[in-house]
């Protein structure tokens, strides 16, 4: 049973979402009527890592009045008419004065810039580029009523148990207010995910699944999470903007990879772009910009922990708009990226598990295990075995794996050698582990 | 004195080898007029390795008589008309129920095809497509008189001893009934490559040299000799097809190269292609076709061995047919092959030789020793010395050389540092060695 | 105060050097007068390295007369008319007699060639080829007065310490006669380097400067000082040829680098070149040419030393002959390079020295820091900071920097990771610094 995502969307979409207050514990809320979520909170003015917790933000009301008593912006309307964090302020000034405090696009006229001041007290509108220009001189009325008081900040977590302690951490973020891509994208993606995993009947890892809001969130959670499963943490992925109109996935490598030192989960994400470059690319770490990896990838943390996306920040227009929305998101590429997540993720499970050949010194005697061709003739060169005319394909792997197998390699690295792709290898080494020419082992780490 | 080669082709040639049985018996027999050849045998009946060694395979005759009465094979005629290792058949059957017991080439007409079924009992009889294609129906009579018995499994071996007890294994195989190329090249081209180490003034390495059937024998041989022989191998060469038209040597590179972590072997083999593209080539290792190196370099075993050819499967569409003859191998192709192969492993004997300036600390003054000019002026710029002027190749050499042989550094290296052959650099190096500016010392393993 | 180095070359050039004698000690003079020299000797006979010390070579005069009493060549109006180091000989002979100690250039008709034989006994005369070509049958008169004496070889040092013991060696030869380019060029640059690291604010290393005549000046240096310096030595520099035409500086990089094992003054003139390849070349180490690095990188000394020239050897046909003169090598081109090549040491300087960001564990809050723009809007991408609108360049720097500063890395690494030069990432490093949000410390060597 996978939930109803677009259902769930348009419960979430209305919300207004900031990094703190009532619109992310709602959002949380939601999310864990579909998955058992924890919810943790910090306190306002907390000391996080360099930050400080920032007080809770609430909206009463925001209306921008025009010098005929007309409503310019309405917070009701659409939420992202309020700069996101606005102070209250309320008064009248002409629209000279009051251009400074309102945000257009003149590139896309008829969108809703999204705009926010967490850490400077601002306030401010956001309307479209068009209605804007069409302004009359005259008096304007401002009315912003918003608070901002102790409180928390919130995030959610949960775990999917495997075998062993190892944690495979996937995190998305919930802070923006109405948009679609660039916010509910990401966790309806990792509910999915979650989903997916839960499903499988035995799993390596355990899975560690994180809701927060983006920056500050991350930070609370590593302040407090940090000790107990940083050295635990194997692998990780930031899940980001998984719809929009791109085809492809792409992973966003690790700090580790961009220093030459990539963690494995790093080298399975360059592995299924090497193989399947039609459906996934590989974006370079940067510390520039990005999502959460900007804080689990920051050199005292350095966890291996990737994004991934469909549709990123500069490859649509739409990005922090009002323009971002469920048609331009679409909920079947959110299902599709979870999906296709979901089979990296599984193959990432075997990370770890080293492939030993039983009988190592020289060829095992394939032929009595159906194995091998048992007539040797010019005509048959092409088969894998007496009943399989495949190019010899299958047994080309299989006798590269054999040689390949010797307890020091992985799956993958063992597929990259072949040159195949990780899907392919499997099967022929299930066949091999129940014959019992093949056992799997622990590796040292 | 060296053997000819091709009189003993033709004492060889038409014997009716297989895996085990009287004509390998008798092939070893003839090379052990010409090399001093321990034979060994190991039981029919015993495991070795994942491997059971079969019975003796013996042909008392084999013919297939048409419904007109007249032969249409006859073991006799040629050893390859009977599937190798046929199991004993007598009876009649119509043109129908004979089919599957007949092989043919329909791309090589007139050519019997090589057929074995040695691990699964069957009959039949191989036949040039045409021969076939014109058989009418009827009755024929099969009358394949052969009996499979217990015997053993034999191969020989030989060495020559070197200072060191370091061995350099150097192997083909002996199990193909009247073949050319793909079986009596490999076996001439050993022994001739054995008088050519024989008549070395001096061997740093102890060569030692094993024919066998393919696959079994070397099974056998490994079963037997790893434990004594395989902490002590340095280097080894698989023989294999050293005829045909092709003009390069190509060698197949080991197991260990394939995962980059190349043996010595590997890496000179790589030099003389490197070097000398016109005369050698570097096939990689796969273990999915090949010679007895796919035991040798199996991974249990994983010896640093290569394997050295001239023109192999999938080269020649005579491969594994009765056109596989003396006219297509050529003996002095097989004879200019073992020659080269001599050189490259004279070479490969001063592999683990470390090369040592004496005098490291500043340049030795070359002058005094006749190695630099003694005047210096823009006019002898081209002049290694006050007698040479080769545009200074032989001091650029030289003084490369003296700056590489810090004592951490061989031969080969040091070539390939400079941009040389090692045949180039080896008398540079022999005149500073008896002016006592280099020295030679062994190196660490 | 730099010293005017115009006015010095002028007092040089007329002296005669070589590679012992009065000239040379004379010149060594002059260079005292601006920079505290201590001038060494080592006796003649005696050995150093795997040489010995030659006699001292001294010119009283020396002239070439022709058959008709005319002067053809006199020392006193050039001292390259005879061979340098020439011994004694007065006489007469043929011209045909007289060919074999004639020295002329065909290509260059009108330049006097520089020829020399310190190890061997030699006289002869040089001169321009259009005048040898003119000289007439007959009987010419040789009078050379020339003494070979016990004395000394000279060379002479001076130091500038740093807050550390380890060195940089920064040294040129003197021991050519009339000569610029290669010849004072790279003294009068060293000269100007001493006066531009003399006036920095603090200096890591201690720099040690040394002036000898090439080959057997070293030698002797390396056998008095390597035991004493030699383990201290970080990294160095041969001066040679820092004047003529061509544009750009080129290093040739030390024996290290030239064995993939590049020394950090490899790295950082790598770097140079790599970010400014309109300013900055590299030439590779060879040990078959060149100045007194062949003695720094000889294989038992192997100091981490480059070379640095512009218009080097076989670059300039003017090359060992009198038209490699000032108008040739022009004083403002030495003074370019050794300007450019104080700027690479000034950045050498920091080599060994770590950055460390001292708030690793996620993001430092830049925005307090007014180091992040504090408003966020898609109006802004550009903006470094609130005021700052460079692309982000600055910005992306920053955080680059501060990902990449986790105590392991050298500001040039860190550079070279982010793809700018070290001048351009410096004072960002500056400002990080003086708001403690990075620090540097001390490499482990």
């Amino acid at each position: 049973m996978t939930t109803d995502l677009s259902a769930l969307f348009d419960r979430l979409y209305p919300l207004c979402r900031s990094i703190t207050g009532p619109g992310l514990r709602e959002s949380l809320a939601m999310f864990g009527e579909h998955m058992p979520l924890e919810i943790h909170g910090v306190a306002s003015g907390e000391q996080v890592l360099d930050w400080t917790v920032p007080k809770e933000w609430a909206v009463q009301g925001a209306r921008l009045i025009g010098p005929d008593g007309s409503v310019v912006c309405d917070f009701d309307d659409h939420n992202l008419h309020l700069v996101n964090y606005s102070v209250a302020h309320s008064g009248k000034m002409s629209l000279e004065q009051l251009q400074p405090h309102l945000h257009s696009l003149p590139h896309l006229p008829d969108a809703i810039p999204y705009v926010t001041s967490y850490y400077n007290d601002r306030w401010g509108f956001c309307l479209p580029d068009r209605q804007r220009m069409a302004l009359p001189d005259g008096e304007y009325t401002i009315d912003i009523r918003t608070t901002h008081t102790d409180g928390e900040v919130n995030f959610a977590t949960t775990e999917l148990k495997g075998e062993s302690d190892d944690i495979v951490l996937i995190t998305s973020y919930l802070c923006h207010p109405s948009m679609a891509n660039n916010e509910l994208s990401g966790p309806l993606g990792l509910l999915r995910i979650y989903e997916y995993l839960k499903a499988l009947p035995r799993r390596n890892f355990t899975y560690m699944f994180l809701l927060c809001p983006e920056t500050i969130g991350s930070i609370a959670f590593l302040s407090r999470f940090d000790k107990t499963i940083g050295p635990r943490i194997k692998g990780g992925m930031v899940l980001t903007c998984l719809g929009g109109h791109r085809d492809t996935l792409s992973f966003k490598t690790s700090r580790r990879d961009w220093l030459d030192t990539p963690s494995p989960i790093d080298k399975l994400a360059q592995h299924f772009a090497d193989t399947y470059p039609d459906r996934y690319e590989i974006r370079s770490f940067t510390p520039t910009s990005g999502s959460d990896e900007r804080q689990f990838c920051s050199s005292g943390f350095n966890y291996p922990m990737i994004q991934a996306a469909r549709t990123v920040y500069g490859q649509f227009v739409e990005y922090h708009t009002s323009a971002d929305d469920k048609r331009f998101m679409r909920i079947e590429q959110v299902e599709r990226a979870a999906d296709n997540l979901g089979e990296f993720l599984e193959a990432f499970d075997y990370e770890g598990l080293l492939l030993q050949n039983r009988h190592p010194y020289g060829e095992p005697q394939l032929g009595r295990r159906g194995l091998y061709p048992t007539i040797n003739s010019p005509m048959n060169r092409n088969s894998s075995s007496d009943g399989t005319a495949d190019n010899r394909r299958t047994l080309n792997i299989l006798l590269m794996c054999l040689s390949l197998a010797d307890g020091t390699r992985e799956l993958k690295t063992i597929a990259e050698k072949i040159g195949c792709g990780v899907d392919e290898l499997l099967p022929i080494v299930k066949e091999l582990i129940s014959q019992s020419v093949i056992k799997i082992k622990k590796g040292a780490n």
